[in-house]
């Protein structure tokens, strides 16, 4: 009954799009995508446990066997809802101009047999789609075949590849503004430098961070889905501010954003659903690369991917507080995830050992700062004095060394609100620094 | 050694395709498809049968255990073949337009200013490419899973959608011609007459039978590629005749029909190498579904899917056959591929006995017919005089009734050099009759 209402919510919205936005739409669809994932997901799991796709629950007493890769579900869904979505973002187009399309609703005043149809955008919708359906087929090899480390890495600058190559055909945009302080002091008047080549790599580089970055910031239930969650929040306000204050140029990539991005909410709200704590699925490789690989899709497509950078501070901050571990300076265990106390229920920092490999000499200074900044907890020896262990380098657990050991909904709860804090001051620095550094901002507000 | 120089010929018709035509660098990007899946199969093989994806072939000796779903390697091949294909399909309008394109070999004369990037030429490649790759994905979940054939029989109509989505969007061309006599008989003037929606759902049907069809023609080492491959060849021999005589506005759909099918060529002749009997992998569904829709997509994006459905008549006519036994009127076993018999190593007919169940009494005159033509083997109670068993109604069965019991490789060669005659057959009569029964070809070859 329930899912009877929404669905007729959702076909409202959908029908309504027609004479007012696409963005009404893509509202719909999101409701759309929510059920139908809903549905599916408790009613896949036991195939994917039947085929070998399982995991153990490591933060559970008895580690409970929980379905694994059903990531795979969400993604398709929404793949299938944006095909489903091409007629209604094009509607306005699509009534003048094609032979089959019933009834005509003219929107448009047109000069008879003109044709206008804005393929370039339909290139990039499809392209964008296309890219995205790749990471969904590399992320779902990656969880069938657990593929090592060096050859997953780069898979979705492999996947990026039909965007870039649109974006070569369509855009080939390749300059970055210049902040005021480098123009005065390099005595240049131009505002942009045109990166050419590199600005591809440049791109690459972004397809392949934000996939990998939602990747490691995981191991507590919930957290893969939430905060693909909480960004897609922050790029939403974002797209919101753009829509209503931005200049004429910059509404359409954030219009394009937010197509993409809302039904993404959508199926990924189900999915957390499902995945949050105590988790009943596990979302796989192939969720985290999809839900990364829609932001850079976003970011590349409306050539804001520096300020989508920005939104990924906590991801950035992870991965670069990682490094030490991930590079072989501290002993680096199989599992970094917390430790879970069947005693008491909560979670409580991992640590690395120092007993049989002792960290580089190089990270003795680095371990006095961050100990220094409460950035880490370790222990020394009462005797000697000699440090024993040190809690896994991992935005997870400095969450619990901060606040303290917690239950693992609480845990993952504090850093989406932390996740979320950092957006929101990113997005208000953005526009704040913006005017400082390029002496102008493109947001209109003032 | 040998595949550098294939690698060599290969970059060579791809560098120079800027200055000649896309077909060279189709030509070029298919040799790398074949280089590259001839290196991939036997290295992944292992893998799949690690995973559990792995079939026993019933007709070898010892009924060896062999990787199965290996078509999902040239399927991903073929798909980033496709990728990289973009810029060269549009070489004489990036060098012309985009500002990162280098150095501007500039081929066409163009107003300053003039923006005419084919861009929906652009959206039909990536149309069929997603298209493709929905089929895929689709195809990898049903090799997984194992759906039911109530389930995936309308699968490949769901990874059509984009295809169909563009083809309104684009084209939206949705009449027929009239034949000739209809129009004399009617008493109209007009050729063609406007399906509307109806046409919508043909074209789904196309996209819904090819997958389907291939997948049903099996159960012989490298049928499915083999067929496959005298399906390319058919294709490609028909868009030769339209590129050499063709009027000028049906040279571009045959140009993308043979841009698509070259480098399928090329995946599929390396995936014969090691499907062809002694098969060292086996196919899986995807690979059928995938080979399928390449020729849907060719014959719906270049409204020539009339024609398309002729070349597949062993396919149709092997459905057809099998609708007995696919709906119960004659008993069905689980297995209807030929016999293998260890002793002479020889494939005899399968059969499907009527002890348990008789078949259908409205199937007493079909057999009649089909007896009569030579269509089945009936064995007949010696005593009684009542049917005991008859031969399985598929192609390859029928095969082996008519020219006794074979090797497989034979059998396989056989079934594929009888496609290849009934498909230039069907060409030439294509071309005869389109002038008897419209009053005209579209070929001007006289």
């Amino acid at each position: 009954m329930l899912e009877l209402i929404k669905f007729g919510i959702a076909l409202t919205l959908i029908y309504t799009s027609k004479h007012y936005s696409p963005l009404l739409a893509a509202v719909g669809l999101s409701i759309v995508g929510y059920v139908v994932c809903d549905f599916l997901i408790p009613r896949v799991g036991p195939h994917f446990i039947k085929i070998g796709r399982f995991g153990k629950d490591l933060s559970k007493p008895g580690r409970p066997i929980i379905p694994e890769t059903v990531g795979a579900v969400p993604a398709t869904v929404y793949i299938f809802i944006m095909f489903f979505n091409i007629p209604f973002l094009f509607y306005k187009y699509l009534v003048v101009m094609t032979s089959g399309g019933g009834h005509r609703d003219v929107s448009i005043e047109e000069t008879p047999g003109e044709i206008f149809f804005p393929h370039a955008k339909l290139s990039e919708y499809l392209s964008a789609v296309l890219c995205l359906q790749s990471t969904a087929l590399l992320g779902i090899a990656d969880d069938l075949f657990d593929l090592r480390w060096r050859h997953k890495f780069f898979l979705p600058a492999v996947a990026a590849i039909p965007l870039l190559t649109v974006y070569y055909v369509d855009f080939g945009v390749t300059y970055v503004l210049i902040p005021d302080f480098a123009k005065n002091w390099l005595n240049i008047t131009k505002s942009a430098v045109n990166l050419g080549p590199l600005y591809y790599g440049y791109m690459s580089s972004v397809a392949i961070f934000c996939p990998n970055s939602i990747n490691i910031l995981a191991g507590v239930n919930g957290l893969e889905v939430g905060q693909s969650i909480v960004l897609s929040l922050i790029f939403l306000i974002n797209d919101t501010l753009y829509l209503l204050f931005g200049a004429e140029a910059s509404q359409d990539s954030h219009k394009l954003s937010a197509i993409l991005i809302i039904p993404f909410l959508g199926v990924s709200l189900a999915l957390w659903k499902w995945n949050r704590w105590p988790a009943k699925v596990f979302v796989g490789d192939t969720y985290c690369y999809f839900a990364g690989m829609i932001f850079s899709v976003v970011g590349i497509l409306g050539h804001f991917s520096k300020t989508a950078l920005l939104f990924f501070i906590p991801q950035i901050f992870n991965f670069a507080y990682s490094c030490p571990q991930l590079f072989g300076l501290v002993p680096c265990p199989r599992h970094r995830l917390p430790r879970f106390n069947e005693m008491d229920g909560l979670m409580y920092p991992s640590r690395a050992e120092f007993s049989t490999k002792p960290p580089k000499s190089v990270m003795k200074p680095v371990f006095r700062v961050l100990e220094f900044f409460k950035l880490i907890h370790i222990e020394y020896d009462t005797k000697t004095g000699e440090m024993v262990n040190c809690t896994n380098m991992t935005l997870i657990n400095l969450v619990l060394v901060w606040f303290g050991p917690m239950r693992e909904d609480i845990l993952c709860n504090t850093i989406l609100a932390l996740q979320f804090a950092i957006g929101l001051t990113a997005i208000a620095a953005r526009h704040a620094l913006g005017t400082l550094i390029f002496g102008h901002d493109n947001l209109n507000i003032l």
